[in-house]
């Protein structure tokens, strides 16, 4: 059946199996030591303009949330974020079970705001009792949000300067970063993300690979014995190569932006049918995830013959779904959607 | 350079690699809800001859110790383990992360025997002051062990009724699993291992898969909810798929125990070649780790031409060092290395 | 310097001291096991109405919460708590510390209705992705709140109702329970608490005590094994005789209802006295807890020669302050503070 | 019934109930912000010669060693302690709770040697697979030690300048402290482990007062926020003054050393008695806690008339049991117990 369910229903992209099939029986140490993870980390390094960035490879996002934001957090500190981001909600408390509270902002399509987060550090600081409430020690920010939407440059900057005004650092869950660098109309860089994040991942699982997502911290800031940290979170992959290697063709001839860029234009011309056939969206996505709003009859009519996501309901007739692009999507089956509605 | 550093530093069996290129483009659900993660487990169950067994895919060893002890584990309780034993010295600490104490057991050859156990356990509950301790809430073994030694049929079964007077689980680090099954001389067999224990782990990473282990349940006691407190510690793959589908293809035709044996006879070589020579060993290992006395001049001559494990200092002047073979070592390494030996 | 900064800044009522002394000398077994904490049980589950309670003493509300809820809860679960609630905010993340989700409701002045619990519990059980979620395992309340407001019966009950229907526990928190109960108009009584609640607990700090809580399972569900689980926390007094010997003292002829009766009489004679000299009130309370809006000039005038809480800005010129009474204030205190108003 | 069971089972020395009584109306603010927390906090650091100390008033032992110890570890440490220290024994695993190991080192009644330490030391640093391990993180000894024993200077400035050697701290827990500074023929003054340790705690549960310890950072190593902590870990008691209170008291005129020094009289006048009949005993004690050993039928008979404390079987027919004293033992007692030896 067709399916525009997520964008992690495919495998890899070919030139990784590829690549997996030459190297397969190369001896390589483990835990990262490996000779592709190395040269995974200096690609990255090169596309972030970022020669001090040290990269660590996990296996998957909320792995890679609850590591990295219980590594930089002290005991008593606990992570601003989005009342609908990934930590906030779907990751089934990852970051709680480590010991630290989620510090939930408002949020508008996703994104919290500058004025937001300082006014929310101001009063934590202003208030009397604060020895007694959780200190408020990094920011959590996905781009693109769990909305498909995207920060603007001069967003970013915005929370950037004011994290550093509070000495916190500034965190970005790129799960799906690839499509958000090649979404419709973005002025935000992986240069400039290393700039203004003190560390974020770039996701690899829903751009083109098996599995893995890379680790940046940008100020020479990777904590202490980072790797025991790992360990000890269950999270360190006996066999790094298969991440190295990933990442590694990922970022050889910038096939992670290729793929990229190729999901974005099938969202397009998908928003496009939509919008030709007098559908409307719940908000405006400039990347690879597209909300569109169906009656509910409609809904149900096409359940049976594509794969969608369920995403809320919006009045008693109708419906907010979600149709996501990827890597793997093929013209002809947006153009099978299309053709379905008309049916 | 020849490395028989250890059983993961290769990719996986050919077998995997063709499998993953043929489904790659196949949609599927992610986090286990894929048919290749369903037929693996149904075809473990009959493997195990355990038709109510519930089986659960995780990544990593250590993860799936982490995740299944948790799981089981009351909060006032703790595992029992040999003082060798994996949880015990080689996870950075991952169980009492989740905040279980190791109780740590006297070991012989890396095994915990009946006896010990017992004492344990009695002393326990007859300890006025139990009630200040940390309850013995689930016993570890490692099978093979850390020292690559087997657990017989009747210690195993010794082991398992001790548990059940105290109505504690039994659970079974079976990293190495398909190496213990093809051991010299062992009668414990998979549906041995399945009665005796409440849950156990078949070891996917060292046995010819890219990563992965699969978690038996075998007495319809799968905590509840598990998948939530999997997806909680960060150890829910997305895409499942690539989990099931190496477990299908290694329990597919019997290739699990066909790459298992094929190890064990490279170690019997292995160890003959030595033996002949005139080496001895710091134990007798039925499985692929093999545990050789070096002259400390020679190990420093054998290091430049060929990897290995240092295992611990014997005396001033000789080193217990580590040679593994696994499902990917080649017979003409074996041979190399004797020549190198006799070189 | 005159202080209504708290209900917590002198000792203990006199009889508690007296008792103390009174006792001294008698020895007693550790950790709850005296005579003392066994006749103050007793007399608990009298007051109750509720002969099967179990009764546990412990030292402070913080500790009281983070025990309870991390006993009851399941790892994957999380607690249903106000905003507002003392659990999401004031204690400094030690819900959190312990990887429990509070689960944050709406509140109205600090108080969860029926109807947005029951929405939350519906959604989450509808929500197809709630395996990626925390479940809600129990619900937590503050009775007075944390705005000095109460419940009523009806409320309570409702609340009890629903949590029973979706199988999770009701937690009360009762660190000013006495004020509570002998709150102006108030229809709740012990007996009621008792019925509604699966778990709650009798303030005594701030009631009377130097220190104590007495946390009441209602339901013969103590957790097993829960003085193991209050050890684990550093949450077991030594000389359990101290908290015993005080809700013995406060639970003999009604001294806790009477000390109780005599702050809400004292709060009653403050918020009067404001009244006919013409301040408003932030919201009606009908507990020791009183929230009076002062012009900001007047306030600084005031903080001179009396010490009074801080609570939130309400405009540019406006500021809402707490005064509280408590079992120690003297009338002539409340009237030397309308002495200094009128000054 | 005559009581020797433990040093914690009356209530608090009187000048303590006779100061509670005196200051009971005054009014102060909560959570250590006292007169009396400073006044006694500034009368510990001239006892400890140690100006630049910072002391923090906690409840009970296990809540300081668990809290002090969460405080000071990284995430990927853990603590270095006796086998038969209390934090590995009878704390319910509060330590691992806190998600740290107990690594624990062989002893010899009760205490660790400077050899074994640097041993195990040395050891982790040169393992090559010590990223896979729990660090090292600082060292925990109790003095006086579970059995009574006492370091002397000399041991406890080797360990001392062993941890610095590895830049981690030395942590001693002093639940009885003060029967270990009185202890017969020491060389250990309170001043010398204020320098020796980087942290310790004075107790004072065990030590006349009702409840209470006093940590002391000596090298102006307080963890930031630590009041935070504190509160985060259930802690924090909100009249802080009963603790101020009772430590200003024991530090006024020398009490704390005179009601020890009372104890081991005590102790004295015990052990001879128990020697001159004939008695043996397990150890060597020089402090309140005496290890004799009773054949068992002389065991039963007196236990019909006194309490003591079980240790430990000895062999099929002798038993080790203990007699404790302490600040509230009357002479007359123990002559009562020589008399019931005698009848």
């Amino acid at each position: 059946m067709l399916s525009f369910e997520s964008d992690y229903t495919e495998g890899a992209h070919e030139a990784i199996l590829r690549r997996l099939a030459e190297t397969n029986l190369e001896q390589w140490p483990g835990y990262g030591g490996d000779f592709y993870s190395e040269r995974a980390a200096e690609k990255i390094r090169q596309a972030c303009g970022c020669p001090q960035a040290q990269v660590f490879f996990l296996v998957g996002g909320t792995q890679a949330n609850l590591v990295v934001i219980d590594a930089l957090l002290q005991s008593y500190e606990g992570v601003v974020a989005a009342k609908t981001g990934h930590v906030s909600v779907h990751e089934a408390g990852a970051i709680e079970y480590t010991g630290h509270k989620v510090l939930e902002l408002a949020q508008k399509e996703g994104k919290i705001c500058g004025e937001d987060l300082q006014k929310f550090l101001e009063s934590f600081w202003q208030d009397e009792s604060h020895e007694h409430m959780v200190f408020p020690g990094m920011v959590y920010i996905s781009h693109p949000t769990e909305y498909g939407t995207l920060y603007t440059k001069e967003e970013l900057v915005r929370l950037s300067e004011i994290c550093r005004r509070f000495h916190i650092p500034l965190y970005l869950d790129g799960a799906r970063l690839g499509y958000g660098l090649a979404g419709q109309g973005t002025d935000v860089t992986l240069p400039l993300i290393a700039q203004a994040c003190d560390v974020f991942y770039i996701g690899g699982t829903k751009v083109g690979a098996l599995c893995g997502e890379a680790v940046v911290f940008t100020k020479n800031n990777k904590p202490r014995h980072f790797l025991t940290t790992v360990k000890q979170h269950g999270a360190l992959l006996a066999k790094g190569r298969l991440l190295g290697l990933q990442f590694d063709t990922l970022f050889t001839g910038g096939l992670y932006f290729e793929v990229s860029r190729h999901a974005i234009a099938m969202a397009q011309r998908l928003k496009e049918g939509f919008r030709k056939r007098g559908y409307t969206f719940y908000l405006e996505s400039p990347t690879n995830q597209q909300f569109v709003v169906l009656e509910n009859q409609e809904m149900e009519r096409l359940k049976k013959k594509v794969r969608f996501g369920f995403w809320e309901k919006l009045d008693e007739s109708h419906t907010v779904v979600r149709f996501a692009t990827s890597w793997a999507t093929k013209p002809e089956d947006v153009d099978t959607l299309m053709g379905l509605l008309d049916s």
